[in-house]
Parts: C-alpha cells; structure tokens; sequence
C-alpha cells in the first residue's frame, strides 16, 4: 500500500514544500518545490497565497500525513515572527484538509537523516538525494528541505 | 456615517476580540470578548478554532477594518512561536473577508490610548472604559487589550 507525506519548511519569502510516496518501504519523490512572493509583498496577501497554494498541492497530490519543521529562533525574532504566521497558516490548511500533522526540529531531521544532529545543510541535501534515488539534489535548498522533514517522518514511523 | 473596527489581541490559550463602531466622532463598544482553547488542546485544533471564530465574529459584526496588534518578544520565544501562528489565521481570515488590516505594537497602543507609551495595563484599560463611556472595565483583559487596538486605529485614523 502506498502512503505519500507532505513536508513542509516554514518561510515567509519562500516556502518549501515536498511530496514523497512511500511502498515497499522505498519513497519516492512525487513533487517538491516552492511558494514564493516577490519582496515586499504585504503579509496578509504572503499568508493567503500560502494557504491558498498548500491547500491546492493537497488537493493535487493527495497526501496522508504532513510533515512540518518545528521553528526554533535565537537571533532574528523579527522574521520568525512572520515565518511562524506561515506556519499557521499552512498547519491551518493542513488540519482542515483533515490530514495528522506531525512536527520535527532541525537537530531531529539531521540526526535521522544522517545519524549526526549538527551535520550541515549540505549533507542533509546530500541523503535526500540519496534516499529518494535522484540523480541531482532537488533545488531550491527550501524544497530539499521539505522532502527532508518529509523523509524524517517516514523514517521515524516505518511500519 | 458609522465606522466599525474590530480589534484584535492575539494568543493561543485566550485571543482577544473587540468590535467599537465610531459615529459622530464617539466610539461604542459593539461586542468584545475572547475566543479560548481548554489547555492541551492540540495547536492545529485552537488555529482551526481561532480561524473559524474570527471569521463568525466578522460576518456577524460587518466591521470596515482590522486594527491588530504587533507581536514583540523578548523572553518566551516558544510561546511566541504559537501566538505568531494563531495572529497568522487571524490575518488570514480579516484578508479574505476582504477588511483592510492595521498594525500597532504595545507602545503605541499606550501611547495613544494614556499619552504615555510606557503605561502599565490597568492605565490603558481605563481609557478603553472611558474611550467607550463603560460603566466598567470589559473583561477579560484580553477583550480589553483588543477594544484597546481598535480605539487606537480609530484615534489615529480619525478624519
């Protein structure tokens, strides 16, 4: 049976999102990419087009679950304020489409993709590549992003 | 010509609301209140909540505008992340009623309200009873935090 995971990676400017069809215990990429707004677009038109967009990819790819980085701030409280609406309203978008949300932190998606919670971007890039048996990492990084909160859900629950 | 502005004071447990109408140069509180979440109640659940009740309290009140508060957060960056969420469906349900939104941040809601940006809580709650011409100060404080917003917006809009 197969089961496909929405990943989500929480932005203002862009935000990642990335489907993975998982059966016989082997997932695949069915699609990755991301919501982008032109600068200076106002909040409450980034927010709507947002929800809008994610709503539209579930209905396209039908997903069972969603996975969504958690967000975690120290320096820039200013922009994760806005990046945390995002989020609202994706997760919105999510639980009215009736679909569990399940959320992993940064450290939780490196350490199962690559059994090190500090490895870099690079190396996490590197094992969706590899996971998903692509030819190239998908671009942009926000996507790769997504598939990886996407690849840690299904890891973490392999049944 | 009447004006309604419905004032906003986001969190996750309690959200505030207050509607004021402004005729003849005078403000009266519509309604005020607060939308709640028993604790524990899973985060995507109060969005939902959050969501849908803004979007009642808008179609049954008809307000012309949106004066919502700035979030700024020094310490509690966790509870930080969930209030952002929740003023992000907020958001989301004043823009696709089509209202225009306006923002003031806590210093300027004190400012405008007592004249002085650095008033603590009960100073502001008192002009919001006498603003409105109450017999008391509406409760919670988080509808009164919201009517607070409104009368912002409409002191610094009054044309």
């Amino acid at each position: 049976m197969a089961r496909r995971i929405l990943g989500l990676d929480p932005g203002t400017g862009i935000f990642g999102f990335g489907v993975i069809e998982v059966r016989n215990n082997s997932p695949k990429m069915v699609t990755g990419g991301v919501i982008t707004s032109p600068k200076h677009t106002p909040l409450p038109d980034r927010l709507l087009e947002i929800y809008e967009e994610i709503n539209n990819i579930i209905k396209e790819t039908e997903p069972d679950e969603v996975s969504i980085e958690k967000l975690f701030f120290t320096r820039n409280i200013t922009t994760g304020i806005s990046v945390a609406e995002a989020r609202g309203v994706a997760t919105l978008a999510a639980h009215q489409n009736k679909l569990p949300i399940f959320e992993y932190n940064a450290n939780q998606i490196k350490q199962t993709l690559t059994g090190y919670g500090r490895a870099d971007k690079k190396q996490v890039q590197e094992m969706v590549k590899q996971a998903l048996g692509l030819k190239a990492i998908p671009k942009p990084d926000d996507a790769a992003d997504a598939l990886a909160a996407a690849i840690t859900h299904y890891l973490m629950t392999r049944y």
